[in-house]
């Protein structure tokens, strides 16, 4: 059965949600911002059959999430490296991090916590409004049309 | 072609990537944040098979992340509530707004923007570090083991 497509919805939501159905997209980002960059290391930390990892690679290179990049001549090998828009996917996979260690385990048993290496303080991403750091409030929450002159 | 599995992996972005893994899940809960709660209403918005959304709604009913509720007795009806997982679930869209707003339309062309119904100021959600409020810095982050004594 095909996938319903949503890349061309007028919702940053739908199109967003194109990118992530792949399941292997958040993880295959989760192990670039962990420090991976070479096909090998992907390979070894998710146990991903070589085909699935050159595919999903392949994909997030040209969504313009990772790209390429020859590190090595003779031969020549190469290493994936994120761009600055898979950078700012960091923020969906903190979202849901906090989401999963919240709701997708025994209360307060998810096996790994997030740290800040310096401090080894603990780390609970949470979303706020750029403007004023507060949380949104859903219920005040709407969408409104962009003014053609904001645009 | 079976997708690959990834509700037991002890790591949350990778729990919560199975819940995202069919596409509809997001589409269906940006439905339920916007003041859907009736099988028509998520039908007429969303345009989808009643098929379709019947096995979406159950699925995300089976998930905590709606609940299924009688608001009529003769003939009985019914509306679909978000749980708290399901409103603990508006984080992870916050952040897929955000994304897909700044990188998935031509630059400042998505045609909607976040808003407060009340102050009609727009709303940018931004993921930070609860503790602190503070952007967290990827390349201090690390993950670590959680003590058992913590839990």
């Amino acid at each position: 059965m095909r996938r319903t497509r949503f890349d061309r919805w007028p919702c940053p939501i739908a199109r967003a949600t194109d990118l992530l159905g792949d399941g292997w997209t958040p993880i295959v980002m989760r192990e670039a911002f962990g420090g991976c960059h070479r096909f090998e290391q992907f390979q070894q930390r998710l146990g991903v059959s070589r085909a699935t990892l050159v595919q999903r690679l392949r994909k997030l290179v040209a969504a313009g999430m990772l790209e390429k990049i020859a590190y090595q001549e003779g031969p020549r090998r190469y290493e994936y490296r994120l761009t600055d828009k898979g950078r700012a996917f960091f923020d969906i996979l903190a979202a849901m991090w906090r989401f999963g260690e919240d709701w997708l385990f025994r209360r307060g048993h998810a096996p790994v916590v997030l740290i800040d290496r310096d401090s080894q303080a603990e780390i609970r991403p949470v979303v706020v409004d750029e403007a004023t750091g507060r949380r949104i409030d859903v219920r005040r929450l709407g969408v409104s049309l962009r003014s053609p002159a904001s645009t």
